[in-house]
């Protein structure tokens, strides 16, 4: 039902708001991505918007003046989406065919929607969810080789990799919305030749540019999805920043996993881009090279073959203190596509909930580092400066194989193709505070 | 502060409510944990409740008469302790003082309490608080090492062991309260003679004896705890069974550690032993062999060192449906005990912060599979019956090598020594539906 293209998707449409029809803009008609907001400064609750341009349509209020009703529209009044994405594909699907209308150019009440919006750079952005549970998977296939082949020489890719999503339980208390600064952990290391480890600031600093999303109406306990279930129970997607502490991970991740260098802070990009939203960008799901096994029969289905992908372009920028001193623009680090991944979001959901875990509205699944093939698509540090050992040259002579403090990462996200409206992600930033 | 002795630790005290004084009760005076409750069969909200001998001390209905005042006794009204929990010690430690002087025999306000009274025959437990995050531990060091060694011949304890109390994040909407029915989970295994894996029910299903903690006020994000401020962090303890599907684990496991294997469900006992409660059973902490090394100084205080143990005896018992048809006690399967565990519970916590990771009032925190070096004292079915290659016989003639549909699981926990109130756990039980 997520992936019917309907009125909603029609490309010709235009919204009576000018920042919404600017070419390259993020936030058109057809986007319409789901946040929490309330106005910067001031002591009012945070409150359910949808991005139109750079305007915040206050759905609290579209209740209030009457222009919504339902609900979906209702659930607006909350501090978190939960309950909106509780309700299921229908009432969203619902909600936002009446707030299309509200903003299309033709519509009959574009005085009264306008009284409602509210300016970005008016607004501070919440967290979207309120996130019970937050699971992180490791589903680049590129990423895990990468990495693979620098923990584990002789055995990069696991047995088990091309069988099941592989993922693990991830802090949900920690994770903060774009634009959270994030400080640099303390923890235990261990350097190679030293007899003993010690305890201090991290000094591998690392990103991850991962897809996120968020979970629907969700299953009951000892219950499961079929892929397809599991597709329609995706409410919509987001940006997230894994930080990494490379040097803590290596020393503490076996047996049981990455723990502390992970669990000091996340960051989310505040705008949910809805499934619905995305429709015109669902293509076939990676194409497993000859020779590799086909999915289990829990993991797999027609329409996932089909559709289980997103065409979506992924970027990484930095921007370093001394680029911001000579009023640089961020550079780019790398380039990916979400559409690379060996597993699609539906079949991680799936596995997720395969052995009866009940899944709740606004749990945070994570895709893993996107990585491509090609190493300019490679998602996170670690992988592109090859451990350090290739450093990455910027515009202003500096170099980085780590993170420093004081550099901000910021990931972009867009779908964009001929003939279709762009649905823009926005941003996920953070910048990196000492220790 | 939560180990200093008070008056309500007199072993001398005696309640006006006869179950109370029953040697060998779990609930005397000297305990009362709290936990949360409801009228079975009633739609009554649940509420927090003090266990005292076989009746629940009904905190709203306290406040209601005026026996209790004040903001920890007002969070009794709560559906879960999360309130309580976030007010800290000292606030803990007086309203403990206020239900153990209205509860003791000299008490003014016998009759009003009296009316307060909820048989625990006619409640019905709910869960003790809101998770928020979930947290299990691997520190029992011959728990380790059994496991080790037969996942990982050849390097069955990681060189990190010793240096860091090892955990992973684990689910927290599963988590189940006590006699809620835990249903077989389905998963992808692979037989080591097997070219592919295949999809199906557990074959090889486990529980875990394991010792649980709630935080209490919790700390900021990127601040840490240090290990004292950490032991006075934790509101109180619970028994905890983290059922474990050993087939599934065994093939997902690597390289992120366990998810689909624990995820399922974890039960948890309804009752939460406050850290005050527990004072009289402070130990030192595990004392390492000698050429074990020494915790790294934000893992030690010489308080953990004298007190950071608890003399905590722990039992595991089976119950088949044969026995049940026959009218047999429960089997025990293992006897061990907390003070046996590598690490102590705020060296757990104090790890947990130790990169600036926000705990949260309710967070769970478990200790991993409580095991001691005989082998009576093994927590879990993977221990005790070495991989199913060493069968349990069971008075009825029948043999477990792992746990099959209808069986019965109940842990118990209870600190006894001469001269001191006894501090019992009540139970943690959970029954086995089919797949």
């Amino acid at each position: 039902m997520t992936q019917t293209l309907n009125e909603t998707h029609n490309s010709d449409l235009r919204s009576w708001l000018d920042s919404a029809n600017t070419p390259g803009a993020d936030f058109p008609v057809q986007n319409l991505p789901f946040g929490v907001f309330r106005r910067q400064g001031s002591a009012e609750p945070f409150r359910v918007g949808v991005a139109i341009g750079d305007q915040i349509l206050d759905l609290a209020a579209c209740c209030d003046q009457g222009l919504l009703t339902g609900a979906a529209a209702e659930a607006g009044r909350e501090s978190s989406l939960n309950t909106l994405m509780g309700l299921g594909a229908a009432e969203w699907s619902a909600l936002r065919q009446a707030i299309s209308r509200l903003l299309r150019s033709d519509s009959a009440q574009q005085q009264q929607a306008e009284a409602t919006l509210v300016p970005m750079s008016d607004a501070e952005m919440g967290m979207p969810a309120a996130i019970g549970d937050y699971t992180d998977f490791y589903c680049s296939i590129f990423h895990a080789t990468n990495v693979g082949s620098m923990f584990r020489p002789d055995n990069p890719l696991m047995p088990n990799y091309k069988h099941i999503p592989i993922g693990y339980h991830g802090r949900s208390s920690s994770i903060v919305v774009s634009d959270t600064p994030v400080r640099r952990p303390h923890g235990q290391t261990k350097a190679d030749d030293a007899e003993a480890p010690t305890f201090g600031p991290c000094k591998l600093f690392d990103y991850e540019l991962e897809v996120g999303f968020f979970v629907g109406a969700g299953n009951d306990q000892g219950t499961a999805f079929s892929v397809d279930q599991a597709d329609d129970n995706i409410f919509g997607f987001c940006l997230v920043n894994d930080w990494s502490a490379r040097d803590i991970q290596k020393w503490e991740y076996q047996p049981l996993g990455p723990f502390l260098a992970k669990s000091f802070s996340t960051s989310v990009s505040p705008w949910v881009v809805t499934t619905e939203a995305l429709a015109p960008y669902r293509i076939p799901a990676f194409e497993r090279p000859e020779g590799d096994p086909q999915p289990l029969p829990h993991l797999d289905s027609e329409r996932n073959r089909s559709h289980g992908g997103v065409d979506l372009d992924l970027e990484v920028f930095i921007r370093t203190p001394q680029m911001r001193q000579q009023g640089l623009e961020p550079h780019r680090l790398s380039r990916a596509n979400f559409r690379d991944m060996y597993w699609t979001a539906a079949q991680m959901l799936a596995h997720h909930g395969s052995n009866g875990c009940n899944l709740r509205p606004g749990d945070l699944l994570a895709s893993g580092t996107v990585s491509g093939q090609d190493k300019s698509a490679r998602g996170c540090l670690l992988e592109l400066t090859w451990r350090g050992s290739e450093p990455i040259d910027l515009p202003t002579g500096e170099v980085r194989r780590f993170l420093q403090d004081g550099d901000e990462v910021i990931l972009r996200g867009a779908c964009e193709k001929e003939g279709t409206a762009r649905v823009g992600f926005g941003e996920c930033r953070g910048t990196i505070l000492p220790a």
